[in-house]
């Protein structure tokens, strides 16, 4: 049922009856390494490029986390997933693999929350009963279609994030048991005029304020109903920039933190943290998803968040608008 | 409610109760001239490049596909949309214009089919009422990311397609009056090892095929059931090739076309015809929706047709998996 202008409550909860998650090896340098299904051993994980890299986690991760869902192929309805690079190749040649239905989804790196919420959606309804909700992302893939070839040692900026290497997979179904995704408030797309391609926390958190305002109005709910309110990879300097514009709002968040500024330990020197379309779905496929199942966490706010532009878009001079998606899991 | 495997009969059938389309000038010139609601009289439209200019007729196509719906955008739940350009920008950024939802959606040329299928069970379901649907493409910015520099005079190959410049946009709403969406078959991933990206047609037809045949089958529907099933943009080639496939199924398809085979004349020198995210939705949105209107068709299959490829995909020898999505429209 639509509450206000943007929020769903989910008469039906579906449930996320399995999830998996890989990981690079700097990734599990970082604190959640005893969370990760599994940890890579190099980058290249025996393939010729890093893009068939990207691929053969984001195709491992999905078969894994039907796996854990003990749903075989022929019971799942549809897969939705997207990932940052070009035309979303790591999701769509994953797909070949899968004998169902392919749903292609795009926000950046809120498309985990965008699959997340229409999935939630589409089984509340009735319309279906299982789906998988994934994304991917490959630290060497996204730096040279992004930003630079990696070899050229680029230094990063003040306020550069370092793209996750790595995949989440969240199987959502009406049967089963699991933690229950509740409500959804999807986002708008917000353009504040940043034009800093180094400065991605800044060009999302606007966005992340507007969506989680929105959820709190729509419900009528008091932010501390949530044992955490999670936003994507905003950052550490992005995760400060949307204290600062909630408060602004009137509103203190004291249960806020961010997957981008968690996943990595200071001494790995990723400047902000963690970003890219895995960095939330990695998290939330094995930190936030097993504290769950171990009652740590009761009651979350998931709020994948995406910068929504492309290499072209910032050399034609082009601002950089953002989005969120929160998804209200609860256990 | 879901039937077979892919298929949902829609209990509450969306209409589409507005459908705008703009064309390229030389759109214009080929078969649908008068049904076109704007043509632009030039490529750049007062833009500086392409890419914006591929912007300013998605934003265009939408804000006035909602005018002829008489739907401000406070009635709006949310936009779907999608387009090739990389990370989707025609669409994320079109979607700053708008204070509603946005749902970024890729399946290739197949994003309008995509589109209108979630759309359509978003209504359906009672979790929505009103939402756009549209796609783009602009032929000088699909040459240049796809394939070469306009400048170099590339020669086309015998397979080959030509980007439609254009835009369509169709306002779904379970308020009002048109024709309504009635059903609408999911496509699966399928890749029969085509790596020449200049046979398109070729690379998606045995998808189209495979959804087409689920459509009928999950339906236990005969082809004729429908005035016309018109594919997206296999071309005149892929038109054969689909014509042929499905004859090796059993079935004899005497009422089917294609949009990429339709739009263009042959003195316009297309080889195969268009292509495109825009494509389907083109032509759908200005010939099919009006002679629909005009009750000339009652009944079709509008199949939009993806080729999920990305130019670095075919770089590292990948072939050219395709996608369909079948939406049975009825007066």
């Amino acid at each position: 049922m639509k509450k206000g202008k943007q929020t769903f409550e989910l008469e039906q909860p579906p449930k996320i009856i399995g999830a998996y998650s890989t990981a690079g090896p700097f990734e599990a340098k970082g604190n959640f390494k005893e969370y990760f299904d599994t940890v890579l051993k190099d980058d290249e994980w025996g393939e010729k490029t890093h893009e068939k890299t990207e691929l053969k986690i984001h195709k491992f991760t999905i078969a894994n986390a039907l796996d854990r869902a003990k749903r075989p192929i022929e019971e799942v309805d549809a897969m939705m997933c997207g990932d940052l690079l070009n035309q979303i190749i790591s999701s769509s040649f994953a797909a070949r693999d899968f004998d169902t239905v392919f749903l292609g989804v795009y926000g950046a790196c809120s498309t985990f929350g965008e699959a997340l919420s229409l999935a939630s959606l589409l089984i509340s309804s009735g319309n279906m009963k299982t789906i998988t909700c994934s994304t991917c992302s490959h630290y060497s893939t996204a730096e040279r279609q992004y930003r630079y070839p990696l070899e050229l040692g680029t230094q990063p900026t003040p306020t550069s994030q370092w793209t996750v290497t790595g995949s989440g997979c969240s199987v959502l179904s009406i049967e089963g048991e699991g933690p229950r995704i509740t409500s959804c408030t999807l986002g708008k797309v917000i353009d504040k005029g940043i034009i800093d391609v180094n400065n991605m926390g800044a060009a999302m958190a606007p966005a992340a304020c507007e969506t989680i305002y929105a959820h709190l109005n729509d419900l009528g709910r008091d932010p501390n109903y949530y044992d955490l309110i999670v936003t994507g990879d905003l950052g550490k300097f992005g995760k400060n920039v949307l204290l600062h514009l909630m408060e602004e709002k009137g509103i203190k968040l004291t249960n806020y933190d961010d997957c981008g500024a968690l996943i990595y330990k200071t001494e790995q020197k990723t400047v902000q943290g963690g970003s890219g379309a895995g960095c939330s779905s990695l998290v939330f496929n094995s930190y936030l998803y097993k504290e769950m199942q171990k009652k740590n966490l009761n009651k979350i706010l998931l709020v994948p968040t995406g910068a929504l532009l492309s290499k072209l878009s910032s050399l034609q001079g082009e601002s950089i608008p953002g989005i969120a998606h929160a998804v209200a899991i609860e256990v």
